[in-house]
């Protein structure tokens, strides 16, 4: 018997239809189109308008998509993992929430906390799953409505954030296609440069600090961004050698979208060329849990089966990681 | 080979020093010391107090004790999974600020959101890291300080819940021992009755709401109550059905300690007696994601090596199952 392996057999995915531009966050904060270009890549983001509407409304939308594109019945799904930092409530899961709005009646769901890292991290549950042979079809969610934890007078955060929501479907694949590998770190000692400060458990919402600056997303970006640029590379370089990859076996690298000078050191860390490594942060910004998945939304037809795509991620806690996988279809 | 399966070798736990009482809840709230203990079982919960202590203060000793009683280096951990509806942050995860403060510097780390049922879902994702031969070594754990997010005013929420901790190792087991079966599920559409109704990615903390009774946890006892009996048995009775299991082969039934006379519904449909079901509620109260690993912190010394435990939970999402496991050591 062949070693059952987990793959991504479809994609879906959902960006709001608001757009953000440089131009417009020029007269929100001191700013310039070109500052932000040249420093984040970052040409525009989509945010999600609304009344009432959460991270769960892109969830749907990105569930519907992947499952009329894979042609699935929602009642055979049999898990539902949505990995977000920006849940519809404290309580319960926005996985829950998905799982109703789309019928998959016979799932269980639950909500994966890991920042930036979320969906490698869910993925990984995914595979855990696949493998130990309990269950055969399991949506992986990657989602994040980041404009709801934003100070749009926070030129360090605004500028790069953006709402949306990537969806995968992981199922047994027996051909040695699907995730062969993956490396996943936490450094919990790096919290205090990206986090969110108050409104947990720790510092419980008040009244002054809602009117508060302390209540948005922080980052201190210099910092975070050294590390990130270290950690995604090293990894990422970590994974190559123990599965004795050179830049040229890879045919894509999809990093997490959080700045195109990260993705760019870890390009070249890995010696693959720029042509193999997908970027959609022009027109998305860092969609935190979702990048991932938005990237195999946007870029799907490219992928040929049996391809070596390299994922890698970097985020808050800090949490990071790669993933190595052989992609397992190609697209009509 | 045997198959490998996934075993709990040890637990942990920790409860606030703080003991508030029924007594003190008749100064709070209109309500009787007679009227709670009747109706839910519960005498007396802990509460933290303590500016800037958030749940994983509670994680971090739980996870002290365990690893001391385990004798176990937090250099060998693998993973933390923390399940808790209470985090410390929005982001990064509980989990990644709990193995920095414990030293486990070569775990990855993550929070599960399943509500009353995170410690049964984040149990299952130890599991299934196990079985797939990934890593070896993984401590989960439920914890939640509830005090964080309960109206004080509302009397059907505050007599019930508590704060608390408690966490498990979980390793490989090669004698057919630990986890034999789970059973886990979720029902979305039952969310508008157990909820944080505002100040996620849905509806966004406002200067109005902060104030309102709109921020606390909600839940309307009656149509949970009723859902929760029926669910928590059926699942129960699932689980010992495709095991063959009748209640006389049971050694102990773990539930989740939400209200006495729901384990005692889930107890008469299993068949088992009172004196094979372990109860704690009396001195915490619901700690949601920490009820169970309490109960085997309490209850540890009962535990024989190969008895059959059924574990079973209900909660927000709605999310609930049952897990059917042979606990696999002997406490001196």
């Amino acid at each position: 018997m062949s070693k059952i392996t987990a793959a991504i057999t479809g994609v879906g995915g959902y960006v709001p239809e608001y757009v953000l531009t440089n131009q417009e966050l020029e007269k929100l904060v001191e700013t310039t189109d070109e500052w932000i270009l040249s420093r984040t890549g970052i040409k525009e983001r989509r945010i999600l308008k609304g009344e009432g509407l959460g991270t769960s409304y892109m969830c749907e939308h990105a569930v519907r998509d992947l499952l009329a594109k894979t042609n699935t019945d929602p009642l055979d799904i049999d898990l539902i993992i949505v990995a977000t930092v920006t849940p519809d409530f404290i309580f319960p899961s926005t996985a829950n929430m998905v799982g109703d709005m789309v019928g998959c009646k016979n799932a269980f769901s639950y909500d994966v906390q890991a920042a930036c890292s979320g969906f490698l991290y869910a993925m990984s549950n995914a595979v855990a799953y696949i493998e130990s042979g309990k269950y055969k079809k399991i949506i992986v969610i990657g989602a994040d409505k980041m404009s709801s934890i934003i100070n749009y007078k926070d030129r360090s955060t605004c500028i790069i954030f953006g709402d949306g929501a990537g969806a995968v479907l992981v199922e047994p694949n027996t051909e040695g296609l699907g995730v062969i590998d993956s490396i996943l770190k936490s450094d919990g000692s790096g919290y205090p440069h990206l986090n969110s400060k108050v409104g947990g458990s720790r510092y419980p919402m008040t009244a002054e600090l809602v009117d508060s600056d302390e209540r948005w997303a922080y980052q201190d970006g210099p910092v975070v961004f050294k590390f990130a640029v270290k950690n995604m590379a090293d990894v990422s370089a970590e994974i190559m050698e123990r599965n004795s990859l050179t830049g040229e076996d890879i045919a894509y690298l999809v990093p997490h979208q959080a700045n195109k000078r990260i993705i760019d050191a870890t390009a070249n860390r890995m010696d693959v060329g720029s042509d193999k490594v997908l970027i959609n942060i022009e027109r998305y910004g860092n969609t935190t849990a979702a990048t991932i998945p938005l990237v195999f939304w946007d870029f799907e037809k490219k992928f040929k089966k049996g391809d070596n795509v390299i994922l890698a991620a970097f985020g808050g806690g800090f949490t990071w990681g790669s993933m190595y996988l052989k992609w397992a279809y190609d697209t009509k």
